[in-house]
């Protein structure tokens, strides 16, 4: 039987501007993670969410996560936990965002003051947050308030878990999140995350999948010091030299990674998923207007986006200890470590790539004949994840999807990696569904980061409606 | 007949002390060229020189040179040109050095304040500049005064240009010196510049040549904005990636230019040219020692000289715009821009040398298949400079420098440029002499740079001797 939602919506329009108070409130915080000076208006940020969320009746912790790692000198800020309902008829619902941001500042390029919440004549909210994650953190919190103003029964026991170091990196949270699985989690029964956007501006989407990410080095070293090349060059054999030629081997033009191996781990492509991504709501044109040229690597939607989501790629992100500054500068480098990793796709288990990494470099390496020395090394990894996207949790999003935006959304994957969704997976064991907010122009992490009123109104509904949906939604895993 | 030089040098050894206490006060104005904030301490500098060289009777002059190119809001320091002696039967020479130093600061590592001259109980006297290029300059000023104290005849009509902006690329020299040859340079007979260092610690050098340098962008470029490798990795051509593999076709492991056409521009090796190399005094430990490393092209002293003094070479220097921090950092750069350069040598002309690179840039470019953009460009460029070591100048010096050291000087080449050089003798037509005055571990552009007290002292003795030297030696010019 389908909820009955309608007075809910008409409540979230007549507070709209209300919500969006809420959310210029939150955006004047600059609760920005990676800045050490900044980090008493994190803090401030989790007790703005503190005082909402006790507000609106819910209970709420502020767990303390210690120091933090390296910088001994700073407290980690805390995770805000909160439970709204304990009802053991209800099913529990957990859900997750953050309430840091990534840096920003006027002179970056921004059009308007960052942490001021600037609406335009189009309804785009601009500010740094609005999108990531602020807003979506909010929408959780303006549902409960709806319900609470038109004394609508909230459908599910909701759990909330709001960390304040997403962006840089969850410090603490993975520990969290395994600690508490048994303790605070214990009665979860699926998981929504609102952390990713849709894929294009039109269609929203529901996320079931996400590229895992290995990280690595290449260091190459000789000399004792950086040396002249007019006094050097030709005489000493140089690392930089030896680098290029290494890098230069990893992945072709096309993107097609060269190490012997990587290819037979991927798992096939069959029939049944190659059908799906002809009805996905993306056009070539858009992709070329989001990358800015026409520089692709496929001609067609189908290749790019299994491209994107479904087969590895390596990237090389830059060289460490070379010269890099404008201009020109005549040095030898005397150590220098080129960096670039490759996104993981099913089935490619990480201990697996790095092996085939390691020694294909190692190979490669010996080719030179080089009297340098070569490190190479891991410097982080994230595992991919797929959830199915037939369970329960995923249906029931599906359905309150097309009842607030009138179309079944797009089921997608995304190319990059939110570790915290495996790291909830594994430790709870439960499905966890993406379930975007924003859209694929929002510019999350660039200067003018904006979210439109609409996503954000309709976005309160449909988190609500979801809740709904997830509450009634018959018990199927397939 | 051999000049009586025996009371000059006691008069020198006399004034030792007086001699370094002018260095000090010359080690204690921070002359740095690069910081706009330090061009008063430049000027000073020069103002410096004005004081002393009017002390001493010589007819100064401080040349303006205008506004600095590109910081119009910046005056260049002058060049202090200056004449001591006018005496129509006697040779002129024409000298060269710089007042101005490199950035230094005692953060950078140094053991003691750079601009207070330290000295230590090994005579090595420390401080920026003591050996780049105020201890040679003062080295004139005080052969001058040795002479005056002793009623010694001066030798020769001596001609004197010190300028200001070395280290930064002697902005506006070229100009000045191409202006000033028919003018205040016409009488020149021969030019002398004490800018460089011996190739080790013992023994004395004479050098007649240096390589040029042709300094070259590679830049490719895709898409509009630095992209996220999560987003966009396996669907965007990555210019990074073309980069790595063009920079990676120019030369191997062993310093081997791979660019069609190069080795056939240089001049070959004579056998009279191959002998000279056996006798020079140069070990391959204390190339190692200076390396710092063992990771040398070649096991043999002969090679090594070669493949600095009179082999083309070239070196990669490193890549702008991509991500060059240390960590991790999953960007696609939109832009990059590799550097490297090609130490050149005769016969090659760099007109030439540019045809060629840009030719084997395209065509590698067109193998890669890329839709991104190749824009190869020249950045800067000074063509290699040999001088005949038969040349009356040389053999003064040569002269000079057995009759101070005891020892016959080693005929030198550097791997490096000193583009004044090659100016000084384009625009005067006469030969140039690079007579040094420190030693190789004198660290110049390094911390704790030094100028050891021996080839100071003896040093000043040589400038002198050889005045006396090529005042008398036989104009051959073989």
């Amino acid at each position: 039987m389908a909820p009955k939602l309608d007075g809910f919506f008409s409540q979230v329009d007549s507070m709209s501007e209300h919500f969006i108070s809420r959310l210029r409130a939150a955006v004047a915080i600059p609760s920005v993670s990676s800045e050490a000076e900044r980090r008493p208006e994190v803090v401030r940020m989790g007790q703005f969410l503190v005082t909402e969320l006790k507000a609106l009746g819910a209970d709420v912790e502020a767990r303390p996560l210690g120091k933090q790692p390296g910088k001994e000198h700073l407290e980690l800020p805390p995770v805000i936990v909160a439970r709204y309902g304990n009802d053991k008829k209800k099913r529990t619902i957990l859900v997750y965002g953050h309430y840091d941001v990534q840096p920003a500042g006027k002179e970056d390029g921004w059009a308007t003051e960052p942490f001021e919440l600037t609406v335009d004549d189009k309804g785009r909210m601009f500010g740094r947050g609005s999108t990531d994650d602020k807003g979506p953190v909010l929408g959780w919190l303006n549902a409960i308030e709806a319900h609470q103003k038109i004394g609508l029964d909230f459908p599910v026991n909701l759990l909330m878990c709001f960390e304040g170091m997403e962006e840089y990196g969850s410090e603490g949270l993975d520990d969290f999140i395994k600690e508490e699985a048994d303790k605070y989690f214990k009665d979860v029964d699926a998981i929504c995350i609102s952390d990713n956007y849709w894929l294009g501006t039109e269609k929203p989407c529901l996320t079931y999948g996400l590229r895992g990410c290995s990280y690595y080095s290449v260091e190459i070293s000789g000399p004792g010091q950086d040396l002249h090349s007019g006094v050097f060059g030709g005489t000493a054999q140089e690392p930089m030299t030896d680098l290029v030629r290494m890098l230069a081997t990893l992945v072709d033009t096309n993107g097609k990674i060269q190490i012997p191996g990587i290819a037979d781990l991927v798992a096939p492509l069959t029939e049944e998923e190659k059908s799906i991504y002809r009805d996905i709501a993306f056009t070539m044109d858009s992709f070329h207007e989001s990358l800015g040229s026409q520089t692709t690597i496929f001609p067609d939607k189908e290749s790019t986006l299994m491209g994107r989501w479904r087969y590895p790629s390596l990237s090389i992100h830059g060289i460490e200890g070379a010269f890099s500054q404008p201009g020109a500068k005549t040095v030898i480098p005397a150590k220098v470590i080129g960096k670039f990793s490759i996104r993981t796709v099913p089935n490619m288990e990480p201990r697996d790539v790095d092996k085939l990494v390691f020694k294909f470099l190692d190979d490669e390496f010996k080719k030179l004949g080089s009297k340098n020395t070569l490190k190479a090394s891991l410097q982080h990894d994230g595992k991919w994840w797929v959830a199915s996207p037939n369970h329960w949790n995923f249906s029931a999003a599906g359905k309150a999807v097309e009842r607030v935006w009138g179309v079944k959304p797009d089921l997608t994957r995304e190319g990059g990696s939110i570790p915290v969704t495996l790291t909830f997976e594994q430790a709870t064991g439960k499905n966890v569904l993406l379930l975007p907010m924003g859209s694929s122009t929002d510019a999350a992490h660039s200067i003018n980061e904006k979210l439109d009123k609409k996503n954000y109104i309709e976005g309160v509904k449909l988190l609500g409606a979801y809740l709904h949906y997830v509450a009634e939604e018959e018990m199927v895993d397939a």
